[in-house]
Formats: C-alpha cells, structure tokens, sequence
C-alpha cells in the first residue's frame, strides 16, 4: 500500500477513449490497494486550439488572460476523467490548480510554485477517493489563475508527491521510458531501466525531450522518486532517483553503466564575432551585451589569434529562437566591440553524451573522438561537465554521429523495440 | 455617465470575429462614458460539445464534475473578449464566477445564488477598466465550482446588476428584442418597445424563448431595468421595467397597449384520466399522485360527469418530457384512484394572450374566442390570469390560432421587419 502520483500528458487523454483508458489504469492502481493521486494535462490538441483563437484575435495577448484562457483546457480533461474514473465504480474528484492548494507567485505564463495547502486532497484521498487534479496551473496571491509554464503538468506532479509524501511520482508517456537515444534517429536504441536524477538533468538540457528539466530538478531537490513509464503498456519503464538509493522493483546493481544515453539538439545556431580586439576583458563586455538580451548561451569557444594580429574570434551556441535578438544587440554595440564580422550559422547539430559513471572512468572523451573520427564526422566545439561531454557538429552528420557514438559504447540494445518516441506534452 | 451591465449570449461570442464585434460594442459603450460590466456566455456550440464528451464517457455523470467541465466554456470565450476589448485599447479584465464574488448554494446543476460580494468588479471600474464575467456560474462554500442551470447567464447579468446598483442591464441577442409573437409564425409580429417584468413572467412561462423566466423574476424582485436588444443593430430594443417607470430613451406613455403579445408553446401534452369516482377529495389524491414525481403541472379541466354515473374526467397539460413519469405513476395508483383509462394526448398547442391592460378591458376573451372561432380553431381548454389567457387547441391549428389573434388584437406590423427569431443561449 503506497501513495502514489500518476500524472497524464496530453496524447494520452486526446479523446474519449483515451480517457476511459487512462481511467482503467487509475482503477488498477487503485484496487491494487494504493492510494492514487492524479494529475492531468489539457486533452490532446486543446491548447494549441486556445492559442490559435487567441491568435485570430491579438498578437500580443496579457498574460493574465491568456493564463485563463489555457487553464480551460485542464479542466476539461480532469472533470471528464473523474466522470470516467467514476463510471468504474471507484469515486473520484476534479479539483483544479486552486483547489489542490497550489500557490504561485504572479509571473503569469511561467509562474513558480511558492506553497501547496494540499488539504482537500489530502481528504479526498482519506476517504479513499482518486483526486484528480488539473496540471499546469496553480493561484496567486491576488486570487487570479497562473500557469507554470512549460513542462507545467509534470511539474505540478512532482510537487505534490512532495508536498504528500508521495512514495513515488509515476510520469505516463507515450514511450516505454527513457531511452539511450532518440529511437527515431537509433533503432537499436534501449529504454534505460534507472538513471539518476543528475544524468537526466544533462540529458534533458541537453535535447532529450520526455522529461522537462524543471520538473527533474524539483524531483531532486525534494527526492521524488520519478517513474517514467508508457500509458499503451503495463511495462516498467525508467526509475529516475538518487543514486544511492536503488528503485523499487530494480534489481540492486552495484555497477553503474558508464554511460546512460546520447542526447541529441537540432535547435540550436552558433554566433562567430570575428576579429575582436584581444584584449583583456572583452569577452566579459561580449557577454555583457549578449546577456542583455536574456540569451541563453550554451558553449563558448575563443579561438587564439595565429596572425599576430591582436585580434581573436568568440563563438558561442544559443537557442536558434535567440538568434535575432543577439545579434541585434551585437550591431549596436559594434563601436564599443570593434569587431570586424558577426557570422550566424544555424546548421549545427550537438550531440551530448551523458553517465554519472564518467566520472570514475578516464578515456571516455577519447572513445567518443574516435568514434566520430571513425564516422567522418568534424568536431566544430567541445564542452564537458563531469558527468557529460558535448560536441557540435554539422546538422547533416548529428545522425550518423548519434548512431556511432551509441553503438562505440555498447548501448545498442540486442533487439530493437519497436516503440514511438515522442513528448509528454506539457 | 451611467453603469451597464451587457450580457452576451452564445451565438453573439461563438467565433473570435464575434468576439471581436462584441469587443468594438462594448469598447463603444465605454467611450460613450459609461462604466462598463459585460457578462458572457460560452462560445456558440461549446457546451454541446462538452456534453456530448461527457455523454461518450457516462450517462450518469456526477453534478459537481459536470458543472467543473461546463464552466470552462464561459472561462474560454470571458478571457478572448478580455484579449479582444484590450486589442481596440481599452483595458479589460476578466473573472471567473467565483472571482467576481457570485456565492452560490450546493445544488450543483442548478445552484441558486446566495450572495454577491464583487468587490473585485467594483475595483475594476474604479481604476476605468470594463470587467468581463463569466456567465453561468458561481462557488458554493465547499470552493466548489456551481452552475445556474437554464438561463444562468441572463440571471449572473441580472444579479451582478442587482449587486452594483448598475442604471441598465442590457440584454444582447439575436433578435431585435420581444415580440408581440414569434416572427417565424407571424411573420408581421412587431418589436414591443416596452413591456412590465410581469407580462414578461407570463409570456417566458408561457412558451416566449427570448427571456428565461428565472432571471425575469430576478430583476422584478431587485427592480432592474432590463434592456432586450440585438447585438447585431444598434436599435433601441425592449425596456422590461417595472409598469411605474418610464423606460429610459421611451417617451412617456399614459396609455400602454392593451395587449402585450402572444405566445404559444408545443412543448405540452394532455393526459386525460377517465372515469374517476365523483366523490370529494379524488382530485387531491390524484394530484398527490402526479406530485409525487415532480411534473410542473399547468391547466387542469374536470368535467362534470354527465351521464349520470357517478364518474367524472380530469384532464391536465403539462411538459411532454414529464409525461412518461406521471404516466407510469398513476398506473401505479391505478388500484386507489379506481380510473378506467389514462389517455395521452402530445398533439395539443397553447396559446397565451398577455397584456397588464386587460386587467381593466374586459371583452378581451370574447374577443379571442371570436377570432378563434373565425378562424375555424376548436378551444379544448381554457385558463386565465389577470393578465393572461391560455387556450388549448389541436397542435396543428396552433399557427393559423397565433396568427388570427395577432391580428384581431391589431399587433400587426405596417411593414414586416425581416428578423431571425432565436433563443439567447443560456
């Protein structure tokens, strides 16, 4: 007997039977003698409706009613998966983001979640019903409705097995887990059976998409046990924890893998200032400029000036969406840079190998440079931390490069799954 | 400089270019001067489709989940008009039910409200912005979300209306306002310009769709003028005030028409039970029976047995939907009410003749049973109120019985206006 948080992305309650669906695993869980806290995001393309018809009718929307315009779509899905969860025999309760007790600052859009006075679900659960809450949303302090943001649903999950005490947070996906790869780009991809919360940090900043990065460091930082699992089957799926801590239902393994995945991002440009002045401080200035803007830069390479001529080249990677707006700044502030050139190119790809066993296992950097080297792929940019090291390379090579840096490491599964690699939704 | 409260109805918001008319409507009002209150209904189809999700999933769903999804219609279409009003640039808030302060009782389905506190509302006009409510809806002291049930719009507008001692409440449809018949039957049916909240009662109890009865009521008991218009036209519509007062934009007028309009209604059936004892007391048991399951009835007729049997007929009309209830009910009976027949009869019509002026014309109902008679229409029953006659005909006599008391009442229209005649969503 264990209190459980099982939280639906979008594309597992899409429509009626995807809810009744969803219902019957609800019910499972329930009659299995758990106790069952449900979280919801909006069905299927909702969202993307609510934004369109905002769209036909601004184009500059306030927040505050565009975060009371998207909270609709939850409580649709919530109250319908109540009725159907109900309609099995087992009661159930909706209760939307003010109703669980989730408080927010007022950051309309990308609200933080500052207390949860989880009272009423607390009770709905004592007299052993299924609450079912609506992801996503939360209140602030002038009573008007927020929203979390990206990744929103899973967030709210997550912080209401903490704030109950949740014994684990079950994340429904339309995939078994997480894999060692995107199974799109690598067939022979294989789901990781555990993984820290750490390696799934690198993994998610890094273009693995099933989990939202906010949500796993709200895991770590409470200790919420997540399980990653698929909504379509009753396999286990990943258990993302601390690595001290061995999952349930895992088998102790007293020898990390090495390596738990690549991750791969074709969502990102590099920025080359060409002939700055190379001078101390100027890369300080540089980023002054660049941070101005609210960028979000990612690696950074100065190369040495070889012409003796005092001058050097910066390039740094940032989000493609970012492109613009950096390099609108860099143009007006040429006269204070002195620089001769800003170069854009958004044809690169960057591929992230991510495992805590790094750490303790020298070599790894090497295997990786001649596994690419042994693919033809060019490596443009390198950085590491200590358990991940990222290259770029040409957009063109990133697949080939994924492919031979899984199969260098032995990740390749023996088997392929046939399986359909996707989003959680939000 | 006065307070409006507009209320909008589902055809009026059903697509963002709606919206965006309805926001130029009230962004009008606004620079005419005016503090502005608009209360909205969910767009065009929105809550069929929510109850046609619901209906995949159960045909039992629980009140309070139902009303949780309903709600998020109104929630949708109050937070576009938000977007739309501030879009022409005047700045616009939205509220939910329970932001705006609408207590309401628990019956979930049809709560009534039991308190007002719209403090954010009066907040919002103080600093010049236009509030914008969701319809429909309230919170119950659980923090429950309620709904109003039919004509729970009008009633949010009427009550809100109440509460900030607003000059109007205006009352926007598709039509230009009340008629003095449905224009699809009478096609020379004219715009009444104004009418007292009394015959209003009489003509939405009696089959007249523009007006829901309970939001009528609302208004004569907290005295609010109501202004039935057309969000299509910028004519003057109905005024429904109280008889002592003068509409404003009316000129006075000493002496009102003696008739109102007329309405009718196909919604009815007759059941006719033959044969009862003629003893006293057999029509209070009767009608403890049909009490019994809830059914709303409207005329009774008993006819004084004539053959000499001691026996008598009692018929009555009432909804066609509560038909089968009080069917099965007196079969139930049948033992103690000692009948030898229960007829059912769904092809009956009603007309209502409503005017306050009748009260001192008499030969109003020679007249009606004159023109009926012309016109070939058999009457099979009667019943009157002060201001009210209703007559039972066969269903397929009702228009051509519409039609000719329309005229011999000289309701008739100079010029047919063309209009659509419709309902004002909920």
């Amino acid at each position: 007997m264990a209190l459980i948080v099982q939280k639906f992305g979008g594309s597992s309650v899409a429509d009626a039977p995807s809810i009744q669906r969803v219902a019957r695993r609800v019910v499972e869980t329930k009659k299995a003698g758990h106790d069952v806290v449900v979280v919801v995001s909006a069905m299927g393309d909702t969202t993307d409706d609510l934004l369109d018809l905002a769209g036909q009718i601004t184009s500059d929307a306030p927040a505050r009613e565009m975060d009371i315009l998207l909270t609709a779509g939850e409580r649709i899905s919530m109250s319908l998966l109540a009725m159907a969860v109900g309609e099995l025999g087992v009661p159930a309760r909706s209760y939307t983001g003010q109703q669980a007790g989730l408080r927010t600052d007022t950051r309309y859009g990308k609200a933080s979640i500052v207390a949860i006075g989880p009272e009423r679900i607390t009770s709905a659960i004592s007299e052993g019903k299924v609450a079912i809450v609506a992801g996503f949303q939360g209140v602030n302090e002038l009573n008007d409705v927020t929203t979390l943001g990206r990744g929103g649903s899973d967030t709210t999950a997550v912080a209401l097995a903490a704030a109950l005490e949740a014994d684990v947070c079950e994340i429904y996906t339309d995939v078994d887990g997480l894999f060692t790869a995107d199974p799109r780009v690598v067939p022979s991809a294989r789901k990781v059976p555990a993984i820290t919360y750490e390696e799934t940090l690198e993994l998610a900043a890094n273009g693995a998409k099933v989990l939202h990065l906010r949500s796993v460091e709200f895991a770590r930082r409470h200790n919420v046990p997540l399980h990653v699992r698929s909504s379509f089957s009753h396999k286990e799926g990943t258990w993302v924890t601390d690595a001290s801590v061995t999952a349930p239902g895992q088998e102790e393994n007293m020898e990390q893998p090495i390596i738990s995945g690549v991750a791969h991002d074709r969502s990102q440009g590099k920025i080359t200032v060409v002939d700055l002045p190379d001078v101390p401080g100027i890369a300080a200035r540089l980023f002054e400029v660049v941070a101005g803007v609210d960028a979000n830069i990612d690696m950074i390479v100065q190369n040495v000036s070889t012409h003796g001529s005092g001058r050097t080249d910066i390039s740094f990677t940032l989000p493609e969406s970012d492109g613009r707006a950096v390099r609108t700044a860099l143009a007006e502030a040429a006269d204070q840079l002195q620089y001769s050139e800003v170069r854009w190119d958004d044809q690169i790809g960057k591929l992230s190998l991510v495992g805590a066993g790094m750490r303790s296992h020298p070599g790894v950097s090497a295997k990786l440079f001649s596994a690419l080297f042994g693919a033809g792929v060019n490596i443009e940019m390198i950085s590491t931390s200590e358990i991940r090291i990222s290259v770029v390379t040409r957009i063109e090579d990133l697949d080939t490069a994924v492919r031979a840096v899984h199969s260098a490491f032995e990740l390749d599964a023996e088997e392929t799954e046939a399986v359909v690699y996707g989003g959680t939704g939000r």
